[in-house]
């Protein structure tokens, strides 16, 4: 356990809370109280009213100090100008927690941003700790306390979902939904403002509590990146699933737009690498946040293998196939065993297949549900199953052929070595009814319908396989400590010559400062070349004319050199000419690009695209935080939308990946290896002709201070 | 109405129904009794048993003759060898309709199709219409009759959505689901087999029906394309909106997979161009099917303009504006009159903006949310406008805080001159509190969440559009009349010669018989030229060698052409050969392919994309149901995900959009002007150099008899 973790434990376990300004003219102290009530708190309560008087039938203390008795955590609710006595009284009463429920904090413009800052520091200086500002709190549903100044809807059973939202009224949302499908919460806060209290420390504190076995979080921004990849690796190392619905995106810096990457990678895809990298479930929907958390803490990780639907129906098979499309989830055909086993099983107008139908003939014979699931669930290329059937909720469905078909599902399933799940046909409520009936069968149930299951089986599936990954030998790509260059480069020669130490194979490059040393150079490299101008001043070489290609010859050589030479000190007589670069021509084959960004909150990642038109036109690529492994980069790359010109297009030999892979691998580990005034380093392109790899050219971006 | 409207009227209408084959051991007896029970049935129903006996208590008729009295509708339950003299039986009592339960027709290999062949040949010679094989049968909820054989769930109120369904199962489940939406249903049919009526009719059915407001269909596959597309044209005709579930994928011809549109085009995408052209929404889940088929029934079109969308919380706010994006939809921004009106009710740290974030404030004040609808839905750009809003459903949520919410939002949209919906914040349950609540305040309410009513949304804004191009002048292209050419066209320049007559522009290419003619046409074309072998035997040019590029002079086209005629030649001694083509060369500027396909269900369709690699490596293409007017290949290019090539690249200048839509449409019409036996029609590529446009090559694909 984390000191943040001990510290949140405290605030969130309160036995005795003060609500301080409480009167009974205000909803939020009202709303407060009737949290407390309908959780059933046990614990002391103290009202806390500078006049004193009554709040509800209990006599307030006219200060915190003057409660006596010690409080955990305090709920405050006085105005802005009270503020600071307010905080001083709650040092002196020895008071360590605070909610702070106001506005007019940092969501209200720069004074309140001051007046949040000004809060923070007074706060950090009297010893308190502080959820809020401008947040509705938090609810305790395990051990029946709050500070929550919204509503709460009976009946509230506890759970193990643990709900983390910096909007409160989405949290207050949230824990209804969850409710009304029978999905049992643990811990539920609502961060607001975050002027300390932020969702990683909350995040990190849940991947502790025992009573929590999955996390929803609701974020509109992340306001300590490092702290929250920190909590969310926790969370993967004991496979604790976080679903989060995030809001925005994340802002790449202007200097990293200037470099291609940058404005290719834009908005939020960062955050989209993160999550891959991190096993995060990121979501797009508030049902999906609530039934993906609690398909993640039923099923756990799936086992390697495809994934297993059952159906009564035809028509819902056919769904069952489209999704599992769309989600991209292996409906593994069955093994020919089971596939015998299922025809023993089956009427004779059944087929053994993937996704099964059981046929209606379950509605006259239900045993014949539980056995061919029996038969299913061995098979061995399965790593997980999931179920159609709705548990009765309502008089109107509690039928005994709806009950007799659960309990042969339960008994089908009972034995399975995977994963096995069952959910309803479409979105339904889960009443005390079905409760009962869960638990009698024994079932994992969720009442989310076929289309959202999917969508949690897909999350689930990409899940598990970031954890087999990290579980793995060569999984995980090793940090590259930062042992950047005396200079930083400056030029095209010098990023390749580094590219090249790194292990990025380039192509050979020198620099002339004549004609004659250039058509003497080429004549070495027998074979038509290529002249680039060689500035750190001149990023863009084609603009000014300098890039002349497949030059044969001396003569060509010189004749080019010199007219480069004279074109580009006309256009840019300000620019410091190193001299003419030489290098082979190289013709056919592809394309890459390859550049890296560093995002100002989650650090450097890499894009990989097809070149040229591709990747400019098309946007066309597929990113991953650094460093990556040769195995992620093989990854990135079949994700590409053309991927297969990889294959060998119109007769071109197929690209070798493995080598492509090893060489972007090795461009992201360079990059990293520069340190963090590296804003991006790019090398376009990464030319790839069968076996053949290399980078024939390279820009390297650094910040103000580089 | 048409005659089969009123055909299925009585079918679906019955005052007198008999159960042949009824009997108190039978599942099917019972479940369609109890179906007519649990809607209060009113009208006469008779038992048929070869056996007589009773049927609960009810007095059986030893054949349906025997009954002696006028039946509209017929449930046969009798065992396959006994279907013949039941069906002389119905014929004899002068009975019309028949719905057949029974399975093992066409859903069961090739002994049930022939099954089912002299089934549907039988019934029409009997002047049967036949409901099924293998289906559920109806429900009637409007007149509250029924011949459905499985179970129905009270409360069944009658409404407006009507359900088509090919599987019996799936409709039920959609019913169910509608129910606990507080969704009413006018008629619910599903299809089965479909040895005689099929979704189409019952669609066309539906579409006259006064009590149906919108339709929901679930599809395996569509049986009789030209009848569904019939239905799909007066449902649009009169702006009764259609909602589709559709499994499985068209099958392309293998004929036309020979060409490459074939191939880019495949699987389900020419009905995704069918439902884009009629205006159907398809839809990818049971519950976007209800939903969207419910929200399309309140909302009617949206007018032009853009969305509103409004909630009490920043969260939501961000939610909407997210999904708006995915869904295309515009959040317009707001004028300046609505956003000062805003500013007058919003408390100061309110922002009058789209999405409309009335704040929490509207907890205390109430009145507050009425008064910031009241002044957003005048703003003149909105097209429609969605609130976020539940409607309490159980006690923990009927407050009289969330009443007076509600009843704000019904003051502040009664006068909306634009449709305006309200939806619950996730899917919820619509008990019968929350239909008094809706019925009292007046709002039109669906309570599916934020996620699925911005699905609907988008759908919904789709329809519209396509509503309002159909009433637009010059919306929908003319049908083109198939006018041939004597002989089918067989090589690349006959088929260019057609484009050109057709009013397309297209690359002047003559025959050379000699290298010395060759030479002579190059000349006078003055410019590099193309050979390219011409022989209606060869539709690969390149593989034999049958291309020559980029020929400068006299003696080079004649050194080339010689080569040319001898390469081929030998690669290909049985192709008789024409001669060989001369085109000028052109270089630079963008390439399009442009194809059309005639999907067997569908007709004729036309895909575009960028050539070369782009199509072939991406398949980017954008398809349509031909004919297409200019304005329509506009939507598609811009459809393309390397659109912005168009725009000009690198320099190059944009291309000239209005005339490549030119071009692309007067392929289509040329397509059509072939008729029917052509196959495919392929120009690849339709090269573009900013306002130049020309075919530069061309390929007709026959079918067998053509």
């Amino acid at each position: 356990m984390t000191s943040s973790s001990s510290s949140l434990h405290c605030f969130l376990h309160p036995k005795a809370i003060a609500f301080v300004g409480a009167t009974e003219r205000s909803v939020w102290s009202n709303a407060a109280l009737a949290s407390l009530r309908t959780l059933g708190y046990a614990g002391q309560l103290y009202p806390v009213n500078r006049r004193g008087g009554s709040f509800h039938g209990m006599a307030a203390a006219t200060s915190a100090e003057a409660i006596g008795e010690p409080v955990d955590t305090a709920l405050l609710m006085v105005p802005a100008d009270a503020l600071d006595d307010a905080l001083a009284d709650l040092q002196r009463a020895g008071i360590g927690n605070a909610v702070l429920l106001s506005s007019g904090f940092a969501e209200a413009g720069e004074e309140g941003r001051e007046r949040q800052r000004q809060l923070t520091a007074k706060a950090r200086s009297r010893g308190l700790r502080i959820l809020g500002p401008n947040c509705l709190g938090f609810v305790n549903f395990v051990d029946r306390s709050a500070v929550w100044t919204a509503s709460l809807r009976e009946p509230l059973p506890a759970g193990t979902l643990g709900i983390v939202s910096q909007s409160g009224a989405l949290a207050g949302q949230l824990s209804f939904m969850a409710q009304v499908h029978g999905i049992g919460l643990s811990r539920m806060v609502s961060t607001g403002n975050e002027s300390d209290i932020d969702i990683a420390e909350v995040i990190d504190y849940l991947v502790d509590d025992e009573h929590t076995r999955s996390i929803a979080v609701f974020a509109e921004t992340v306001r300590d990146p490092q702290r929250f990849a920190a909590a969310a690796e926790r969370a993967l190392a004991v496979a604790k699933p976080i679903v989060v619905l995030k809001m925005g995106s994340s802002e790449i810096t202007a200097q990293a737009a200037q470099a291609h990457t940058g404005s290719l990678v834009g908005d939020d895809r960062v955050f989209d690498a993160m999550c891959q990298r991190l096993g995060l479930m990121r979501v797009r929907s508030i049902e999906d946040l609530v039934f993906t958390a609690a398909f993640a803490s039923m099923t756990g990780p799936f086992a390697a293998g495809g994934l297993a639907a059952v159906s009564m129906s035809g028509g819902m098979c056919e769904i069952f196939a489209e999704r599992a499309e769309e989600e991209g989830l292996a409906l593994t055909p069955l093994a020919p065993a089971t596939e015998a086993a299922l025809r023993e099983v089956l009427p004779g107008y059944g087929t053994p297949q993937n996704p099964l139908d059981v046929t209606g003939a379950a509605m006259l014979e239900p045993e014949l549900f539980g056995n061919a699931l029996e038969a299913l669930v061995r098979d061995p290329a399965l790593g997980a199953a999931i179920v159609v059937a709705d548990v009765p909720n309502a008089p109107a469905n509690d039928t005994p052929l709806n009950r007799a078909v659960l309990a042969q599902v339960a008994r089908g399933l009972a034995a399975s070595p995977v994963p096995a799940i069952v959910c309803s046909h479409y979105v339904m409520q889960v009443s005390e009814r079905s409760r009962e009936l869960i638990a009698e069968t024994g079932i994992r149930h969720i009442a989310c319908g076929i289309h959202h299951a999917m969508s949690a089986a897909g999350a689930v599936r990409r899940w598990s396989e970031t954890l087999r990954r990290r579980q793995g030998a060569q999984g995980v790509a090793a940090a590259v400590p930062a042992t950047p260059p005396a200079q930083p480069l400056r030029s095209e020669r010098e990023t390749l010559a580094w590219l090249s130490q790194r292990g990025v194979p380039v192509v050979p490059v020198r620099l002339s400062r004549s004609a004659d040393e250039a058509a003497r150079f080429a004549d070495e490299l027998s074979g038509p070349v290529v002249l680039k101008i060689a500035s750190a001043q001149i990023a863009h070489k084609t603009e000014v004319g300098g890039v002349a290609l497949n030059l044969q010859g001396a003569d060509a050589v010189r004749a080019a050199w010199q007219a480069m030479d004279a074109r580009v000190r006309a256009a840019r007589p300000e620019a410091e000419i190193d001299g003419i670069l030489v290098a082979p021509m190289r013709q056919g084959g592809l394309e890459l690009f390859v550049g890296t960004v560093r995002d100002p909150q989650w650090g450097p990642a890499l894009a990989v695209g097809l070149g040229g038109i591709w990747v400019e036109a098309l946007r066309d690529t597929s990113l991953r935080l650094l460093p990556v492994t040769p195995a992620e980069v093989k990854d990135m790359l079949a994700e590409l939308r053309g991927a297969r010109l990889l294959d060998g297009w119109r007769g071109a030999p197929a690209a070798d990946r493995d080598a492509i892979a090893e060489a972007v691998a090795a461009i992201g580990n360079a990059a990293l290896a520069l340190g963090p005034e590296l804003v991006s380093l790019e090398v376009n392109p990464l030319r790839v002709d069968g076996r053949t790899v290399e980078a024939l050219d390279a820009l390297a971006v650094w910040g103000a201070a580089g």
